[in-house]
């Protein structure tokens, strides 16, 4: 069996955690080599105090089996970017595992992968998947056929145990489980938007209303090209 | 109020979602600045595929309220560095905040600051806590006065909210939590030594076996120092 390569896609303005998550997870998968993929080799900035290293980039990298896009709000820029679409497209073209975490999922849906597919994204932008021509699915980890996508942000490590589960079986899911130390217990119920304090939920909805209507800006003229 | 300045810590091999855990959420306190701290400015290599770039030197570094420790295999180099030691003396004997994830509690603990402290780690390492001192508890986050740890690698998440919500209550804390769609549904329940299925957790005991013997060995070396 050939050596699985996985591929992550960094650009600017990423939420980290979108992409370190689901490494933490992916990078422990048995004769894989994984591959931080940007532009240039420039540390990328992320919404974090942390600027990302590349290990390689989208002219470098090889052919992948696993192609990861994390989200955050640089998504609207990186969807607008010819560089990072022509990679995403070319690879998400012919992996094996197309997947996204958070607002990822959009720019999958810009490549014009998630046509008819069910997927999820951040509860905050969800309601604009069908603009990518994606079929809105309320779950942490969708999978349709080869193409795996998670909630926002921390919903990446979960998508990633799913994910790690589907290439190499509950044993070594469970064996990284128990070394990541996985048995989560949030101090308080609020992690999503059905159960999180009423007042909690809609001062986030007023915070995230002026940028949702930005990126449905963005959608507005990459949606034309699907 | 003057700006909460907040450190991390690197040192080459930690774990890096032990860092860049609690890192998304703590970067989001109001009136912060967060520092991300190692020997020099050169990436530092982590556990997996992704090197971490410091924004700051334990020489150049302001002094800190908020002191944070990831864990790792490195731990065992670290704890043997001089000059990372005398930083974490430095920072530990006067931060508002002395904390840790993983086996970063050892790091806290060779350089003192666990002495007659509760404190929690990493599950296969928890037995040693007594050796620096430190009162094992089991719990995913432990608060002791002014020191907060956290468990294994996953913890460091719910360490970072228990954390937020000491500092700026749980208003904000929530609505990270909701932010970051943290409502965790791991697929399987793995994740802690009690609910492992058995082979797993004695698969995993036998491969920890060697690690933790180097490890008492180390802190043979440390804990005279003590």
């Amino acid at each position: 069996m050939s050596e699985l390569q996985i591929g992550f896609v960094l650009f600017p303005n990423l939420t980290q955690l979108d992409f370190t998550g689901p490494l933490q997870v992916l990078s422990r998968l048995p004769r894989s080599t994984t591959h931080i993929v940007a532009k240039t080799r420039d540390p990328v900035p992320s919404d974090a105090a942390l600027a990302l290293m590349p290990t390689t980039t989208f002219k470098d990298c090889p052919p992948l089996n696993l192609l990861c896009i994390p989200g955050g709000f640089g998504v609207d820029q990186a969807i607008e970017d010819e560089e990072t679409m022509d990679f995403v497209r070319r690879e998400g073209g012919r992996a094996q595992y197309v997947t996204s975490v958070c607002t990822g999922a959009f720019v999958l849906g810009a490549a014009g992968l998630l046509r008819g597919k069910r997927a999820t994204t951040h509860w905050a932008y969800h309601h604009l998947l069908p603009r990518v021509g994606a079929i809105p699915e309320k779950a942490r980890v969708v999978r349709d056929g080869h193409v795996f996508t998670g909630g926002g942000v921390t919903a990446g490590i979960d998508f990633a145990f799913t994910l790690m589960n589907e290439i190499s079986g509950p044993q070594l899911t469970q064996t990284v489980q128990l070394g990541l130390e996985y048995d989560p217990h949030p101090p308080f119920d609020a992690g999503s938007p059905e159960r999180a304090p009423k007042a909690i939920k809609s001062s986030a909805d007023e915070r995230y209303a002026h940028r949702i209507a930005a990126f449905e800006e963005v959608l507005g003229r990459v949606a034309p090209r699907l």
